[in-house]
């Protein structure tokens, strides 16, 4: 069978990159037409044993953490002022523990773990969730935590292209024993608008760059304080110093791969990170708890701005 | 400075691999010490807010889910026959969702979540723990759920050594923009000994096998039901033969590293997974509820009941 994936970083968009017009979400697997029942195991839901159509949502938000990917959930229920306190919204994926998952309104809220394979597995059957319920023009945004480097702890990062550990936009996907080159590439116009909602937000730092994707948050990322360390500090500043001068403005383990998935099955895609910290000061978080709690709760504002802007409702939040 | 780690596949083991004499917990970063405070950001502890010395473990095991991982400290709690009930065990990872850690008696289970950059985090931070903790001979199993290639679903894999995607037996770590590869050998004696344990319990078919471990479910592992997949199903089979033809007989997502890390830090390390399915059959997960629990459970059996033989306590659960 020949391959039905580019091996390039070509992109297979569909159609032009509009907020116009249907766009559908694309699985690129021929068998699945084929299959009897599709079991999204790591997900516990399945074609026969759930109504998928009546579970879409036309904004997907996903982020590592389970209990603030409900929090986040809670959060978009009362800014759209939906029936109800939301206190009581149920995890749809309650059968496993592996990820969970939060329906509110049009807004699909999930968790992803830490690192590329933990929202690869989330992506894939994600992805295939939103096919046999026959989405169109789904919008999907990863929100999440970073390390900054030369910005200010508390600035949002809105990511333009996500590039590896070598400063790369790419995306090294093994298939089978084969290694295949993806685009990181994000979609610009989102990436513009939600710049431009983060401006009507007072006190708000937020700016668009790169982001590097590391596979490893001590080594990978130049910490000092890992088990493991085999390098200098001048060394770990050299390398962070170059990343600055790439265009990298944080580091977070996710991007590469949501960028090159979410690239491939034509969803329109963001990625949008504050900065715990400044890495060209310091390893460790030493923020207080309140300080660290407003920083994680900033991109969710930016995005309940966002999504209700595009449902046609006031801009912000009170 | 100089690197202090080999760059190459030799190890750092500091004595002889036997249970006789301590061996220490290794950490191999010159920094740690010069370390006013040292905060385990993603297991929620430090070394001034907790006295780690106090909660240390002989015998540490590890596993993606957080529920499993509870019900494996409950077991063992049983097992063991300590005090109570062993139900209101505590998490002592509360103040984060990102790893969960039970203690009972000389047992800490604690789960990693899943992918290689999801457990390199926890053992990073565990492995600091436990030199935090100044202990010493700790052995560290992994217990989890993994595909089979060629042996009968329900077969439990204990793994004399990890290969990644190309069968070859590393890890490759990315350290600031430099490869270092390194091996991925796990402990002979401590896997010989938990086969000989295995035999002593009916109907439990175990071997020892090389696992292979990948940083993708869907498309690293040859499923043909992802959200992508551009290979026939004679290619995956070709790729899976191949791997068996080279001493494969599971896969998982976690091996690589857990057995590059724990070897570098003089940690005795075995990974003990049950198969699911045979991957030389079929993709999905088809087994009745009922079965997968007894599976998964499998791993769990296999452990107390070693754990119990290396505490002089009799062989076999009730």
């Amino acid at each position: 069978m020949a391959s039905i994936l580019p091996a390039s970083n070509r992109r297979m968009r569909p159609d032009k990159n509009t907020y116009e017009g249907k766009r559908s979400v694309y699985v690129k697997n021929p068998y699945l037409d084929a299959m009897d029942e599709d079991i999204l195991y790591h997900l516990d839901l399945g074609t026969k044993t759930h109504n998928l159509p009546a579970m879409f949502g036309d904004f997907v938000c996903v982020g590592g953490s389970p209990n603030r990917m409900k929090a986040f959930a809670q959060f978009m229920h009362k800014e759209l002022q939906l029936e109800g306190d939301g206190e009581g919204i149920e995890d749809i994926c309650a059968g496993t523990d592996r990820y969970c998952m939060f329906k509110t309104g049009p807004v699909l809220s999930i968790s992803h773990g830490m690192g590329i394979p933990s929202i690869s597995i989330m992506l894939h059957e994600l992805i295939k969730l939103l096919h046999h319920a026959r989405c169109c023009d789904v919008t999907i945004i990863r929100i999440g935590t970073s390390g900054g480097i030369g910005i200010a702890p508390g600035s949002v990062v809105i990511t333009d292209i996500a590039v590896d550990s070598f400063f790369k936009p790419r995306f090294e996907q093994v298939i089978l024993d084969n290694v295949v080159t993806r685009s990181t590439e994000l979609d610009k116009e989102l990436a513009t608008d939600l710049l431009n909602c983060s401006r009507e937000i007072p006190n708000f730092p937020t700016l668009i760059g790169h982001t590097m994707c590391t596979y490893d948050f001590y080594e990978g990322q130049g910490h000092l304080d890992g088990a493991l360390c085999s390098f200098s500090r001048e060394k770990k500043l050299d390398y962070l110093k170059r990343a600055y001068k790439a265009g990298v403005r944080n580091i977070e383990m996710e991007s590469t791969v949501f960028a090159a998935m979410c690239g491939l099955c034509g969803l329109r895609a963001a990625v949008v990170c504050v900065t715990l910290l400044d890495r060209l000061e310091s390893d460790q978080i030493n923020l207080s708890h309140d300080v660290l709690v407003e920083y994680q709760q900033r991109p969710q504002l930016l995005i309940s701005n966002f999504i209700k802007k595009q449902l046609g409702l006031c801009g912000q939040m009170s």
